[in-house]
C-alpha cells in the first residue's frame, strides 16, 4: 500500500468512528514511519497508534511519528511464551522481563497512552505472565492486550485465562484490558465476544479479517454480533455501523483481496436469499430469515436511478452523493468525463461502476508514474499466436514502441512491456472480476507482481480486461520502480536492532 | 451443480470419512431426486441423507431416493418459532405440532434412522420448543438437530439453551443431540463448537462454509479445532484430515465459489508468513507461529519435480498419484496429451496446472454438449474496437460461423456465440484467476449466467483467458439449453404443497 492509500483507508476507519487507529509500525520501514506520521497528522478523531517491539530504536521512532497526533499512543510488544523467547529471541526469561519493563517505561516518557502486548500470551506460563503484566502496569501501561498469536485460544478456555488474569495480576482492574485474536482455528472473533464477557473493552481487529496467515478477528462481525446482540452483551458501541460496507469494499479494493461470497456482514450473498423455501419466508416478512437490515451496514440503496449516455452532470453527482462521496465543482467535471467515456461502452452506469470510477479518480491522483500507456492492441485466438504491440510514454515523454507474441494475450501484453521498459518480473496473483451483471460489464483487474522478495501490485477497471490488464500491470511496474528509487534514501528514525 | 458434480463431491466427502452426507433436498426437483438416488446407490461409507419438509410427499420421496443407500436417513423439518409460523407457515402452532409428529412417525415408517430439525429454533418459545421435541422423540426421531437458522446464536447464550433442552426435555438422553448453525454473526463454528462442550455430538456444517447468505458452519474449521485442541475437547474423530485441502479446493472449483485468501485452514494465505518478525521465527522453529501443519490438512508437498514438455509419461502419472488421482492407463494416455499441449505453452507445469487439468478432464466427461467450440479468433485494444469470429460445431455436426463487436473480448466473443446459437442471457459472475505463479499462468475462468430466474455457470482453463472466457460461456450455455429440454419431462415423486 502506498502512503495515500494508508491515509485514505485510515479516514474510512475515522469515518467509521472506531476508537484507536494503529497506524503502522514506524521502526520497521521509512515508508510506515511517513504513513503513520501522516494519519497521525490528518487524521482526527480516533486515537492514533503507532506499534513498536521492545527496543529504544523503535519505541524512539513510534513516538516521532505519532507525535502530532490530537491523541497519540505507542504499542509495545514482546514474546512472552517459552516457545518464542527460546527459539526466535534466544534471550533468558529474566532478560525480557527487563526489556519489557524498561522499554514501557521509555514509552511512558513520551506519552502517557502506553499498550503493552504479551506476544504469543496464550501459549505462555501463566506465573511468568502474571508477573510480567504486573511489572509493565506498575511501569506505566494503561492498556494490557492479550495477544492469541498463533490462533491457539478456544472460548471457553480463553475466557477462563483472561479471568484469572484479572484475579491473579495486581494493578489490572486500574487498566484496560484489551485482546489480539488471530483465526487459524476460525474462532477469532469468537474468542474476542468471549473476552468482552468477561471484561475486556477493547478488542482489536481488522476490516474484513484480513491480516497474517488466516488473518486477525474481523472487526466488522465483532461490531454487528454486539449491536445485534445487544441483549446478552449490554455493551455500548461509538461505532457508525452504517459505514462498514463502505470500508469492506475500500480495504478489498486497494489491497486487492477479495472478500468470500458467503463472508459475514460484507459477504456478497450475506443478504442474499437462494433456496426457495428462504426467499419465500423473506418476501412475506424480512425478519424471517434476516437478523439484521442491510441498511444498518451500510449497503448501499438498491439502483432506483440508472445513469446512462444521456444523464446530466446533475445528475452523477447527486448519485455520487448518496454512495457517500462529496466532490466539489471541479471534480465533478472531471469524474463527468470519464463518466461519458464509460457510458459510451456500456448502456447502464451501475453504483459498482461508479465506485470503481471514483476510486481510479483517487488512485491515479496519487499514483507514482514514470512509464505511462498511450496505446495497447492485440490479437489472438485457439489457433492463433497471441500477439500484442504496445506504445508507452517513457519519463521524458518520448513515445516507446514493442510488440511480444505470448501464451495468452495478458502474458503478449505484458512483455510488450517488460521489453520496452527493460525489466522482467513474476506475476504472484492475478484476478478479474465483474463489476456488475451483464456481458457489457467492466472488469476490474489485479495484479501483483514480485520482484527481489517484494508484492507490489496495480489495479485497474475497463470493459476491456486486456486494456485493463496492461494498465494494471504497468501500475504495478510504476510501483516497483518507485520503490527501487526510494531505497536509495536514508532510513527515518533509528533502524532497531 | 450437475449430477455428475454432486457425485463427485459426495465421492470426496467419503474419502473424508464424514459421517453423514445431507445429499440433497429430494422433493425440491427432478434433478436433487436423481442426485440423491445416484449417491445413495454409489457412494459407500457414510450415511446418505434426504432433507424433508414436513408434508406427505416429501417424506415418501426422500425415501424413494435414498432407500437403496447402504445406511439411509430422512432429515425432517419444521419451523418453530412463532416469527415463522406467522408469517411464513400462516398455519397455528398446534396444527404445525402434529404435522411435525405425523410426518416423523411417516419417514419412520420407511427407515428407522430419522432426524428432526426444528427451524429457527434459536428464536423460538422454550416450552413450545420442549413439547415438540418430547413428541418427535416419541414419534422416533433418532437425531434431534437445533437449527440457528438465522446465524441470531451467541456461544455463551446457546450453550445455556442446549443445556435447558437436556433438562427439561423428556427422552433426549436417549437420541443424538446435533446443531446447524448459520454464519450472519461469524460465529456458525464456534457456536457448533460451543454446542460440543456441552454434549451434541453431531455437527452440520460445509466445506469452505458455504451455504445461504454469509453460509453454514465451515466443516474444515470444526475439524481442525477440534483436532488441534484435542487436550480440551477430548472427542475422538473418524476424519481423515489430509482429504481436507483436496475436498475445499474441489468445492471451491465446482461451485464456482472462491476461498478468501485468509481463510481459515483453507485459505490461500492460512500457512504463509508474511510480516517479517513471523518469518524469522518460522525460519527458527515453525511452531513459533504455527499451531498445526500444513502436511495435516493435505497441503501437496512443495513441488521437487518440475514436470516439463520433456517429461514421460511415468512422470506425470507419479506426480498425480502424489496428488491424489489414480489412473489407469488408458486415462494417463488421454491426460498425457493434454499436458504435452500445456507443457508447449508453459515453461513449467506446476501441481495447480494438473489440478486443472484433471478437472477439465472430469468436467468435459460429464458435461451436457450441444454446441462446442472449434474456433475462436479476436483482436481489441484501447484504440480498436473489439471483434471476435467464432464457429461452433451444432449439434447435427454442421459448423456455425459468426461475428460480433463488444466493448472488449470477453464481450464480443460472448455475443458471437450468442449470434451463432440465437439466445440471448445475462451475466451474473465473471471471475479469471491465475493457477499458478508466472506470466505464462493458466486463467481459470468462471461464468454465470442467469436466464428466467435461474443460474447457469460454466468453468474452463487455458493459458489465453479469451478463449478460456468462450469456453466456459459455451459450457454454460449448454446447461442452460440442456435444462431447459429437461423441464419438459415429468416431475418424480409427488410434488410438495
Amino acid at each position: 500500500m502506498t502512503v495515500d492509500e494508508k491515509l485514505q483507508i485510515a479516514r474510512q476507519l475515522a469515518r467509521l468512528k472506531v476508537d484507536i487507529i494503529e497506524a503502522g509500525f514506524a521502526a520497521s520501514s521509512p515508508g510506515d514511519f511517513q504513513a503513520v506520521q501522516r494519519i497521525a497528522q490528518e487524521v482526527h478523531g480516533p486515537v492514533i497508534c503507532s506499534l513498536s517491539r521492545a527496543v529504544a530504536g523503535d519505541v524512539d521512532a513510534a513516538w516521532n511519528a505519532i507525535k502530532d497526533a490530537d491523541s497519540p499512543r505507542i504499542h509495545v510488544f514482546l514474546s512472552s511464551s517459552e516457545i518464542h523467547q527460546m527459539h526466535q529471541l534466544r534471550k533468558d526469561r529474566e532478560d525480557v522481563m527487563t526489556m519489557a519493563v524498561e522499554m514501557v517505561a521509555r514509552a511512558k516518557s513520551y506519552c502517557d497512552d502506553v499498550e503493552f502486548s504479551p506476544m504469543d500470551a496464550t501459549r505462555t506460563n501463566p506465573d511468568y505472565l502474571y508477573r510480567m503484566l504486573e511489572e509493565v502496569i506498575k511501569s506505566g501501561a494503561k492498556t494490557i492486550n492479550i495477544a492469541d498469536t498463533v490462533g491457539y485460544a478456544i472460548p471457553s478456555d480463553f475466557q477462563a485465562m483472561l479471568r484469572d488474569i484479572q484475579l491473579y495480576v495486581p494493578g489490572i482492574e486500574g487498566v484496560t484490558l484489551s485482546v489480539h485474536c488471530h483465526n487459524d482455528l476460525g474462532l477469532a472473533v469468537s474468542n474476542s465476544l468471549a473476552a468482552i464477557e468477561v471484561g475486556a473493552r477493547q478488542v482489536e481487529g481488522c476490516i474484513n479479517g484480513i491480516g497474517e496467515r488466516a488473518g486477525n478477528a474481523s472487526l466488522e462481525e465483532i461490531i454487528m454480533a454486539l449491536d445485534t446482540r445487544k441483549d446478552l452483551f449490554g455493551v455500548e458501541l461509538n461505532i457508525d455501523t452504517t459505514q462498514i460496507y463502505a470500508a469492506s469494499r475500500l480495504v478489498s479494493r486497494i489491497t486487492g483481496m477479495s472478500v468470500q461470497a458467503n463472508k459475514a456482514i460484507v459477504g456478497e450473498n450475506a443478504f442474499r436469499h437462494a433456496s426457495g423455501i428462504h426467499q419465500d419466508g423473506v418476501l412475506k416478512d424480512r425478519s424471517t430469515y434476516e437478523v439484521m437490515s442491510p441498511e444498518r451496514v451500510g449497503l448501499p440503496p438498491e439502483v432506483q436511478l440508472v445513469l446512462g449516455k444521456l444523464s446530466g452532470r446533475a445528475g452523477l453527482q447527486a448519485r455520487l452523493e448518496l454512495l457517500g462521496y462529496s466532490l466539489d465543482r471541479e471534480e465533478v467535471t472531471g469524474v463527468y468525463q470519464r463518466f461519458l467515456e464509460l457510458a459510451d461502452k456500456k448502456n447502464e452506469v451501475t453504483d459498482r461502476d461508479l465506485e470503481i470510477l471514483m476510486d481510479e479518480e483517487n488512485r491515479t491522483a496519487s499514483e507514482p508514474i514514470t512509464f505511462s500507456l498511450d496505446t495497447v492492441h492485440f490479437t489472438g485466438g485457439d489457433k492463433d499466436i497471441p500477439t500484442a504491440t504496445v506504445r508507452l510514454i517513457g519519463p521524458d515523454g518520448t513515445f516507446l514502441t514493442d510488440a511480444s507474441t505470448g501464451n495468452g494475450p495478458v502474458d503478449a501484453v505484458c512483455r510488450a512491456i517488460d521489453r520496452v521498459i527493460g525489466c522482467s518480473t513474476t506475476l504472484a496473483d492475478f484476478q478479474v472480476q465483474a463489476v456488475s451483471e451483464g456481458l457489457d460489464s467492466v472488469g476490474s483487474v489485479t495484479m501483483r507482481i514480485e520482484n527481489a522478495g517484494r508484492v507490489f501490485s496495480g489495479r485497474s477497471a475497463s470493459t476491456d480486461i486486456i486494456v485493463a490488464s496492461a494498465q494494471a500491470y504497468l501500475s504495478a511496474v510504476n510501483r516497483m520502480l518507485a520503490a527501487d528509487e526510494a531505497e536509495s534514501l536514508p532510513a527515518v528514525g533509528s533502524t532497531p536492532d
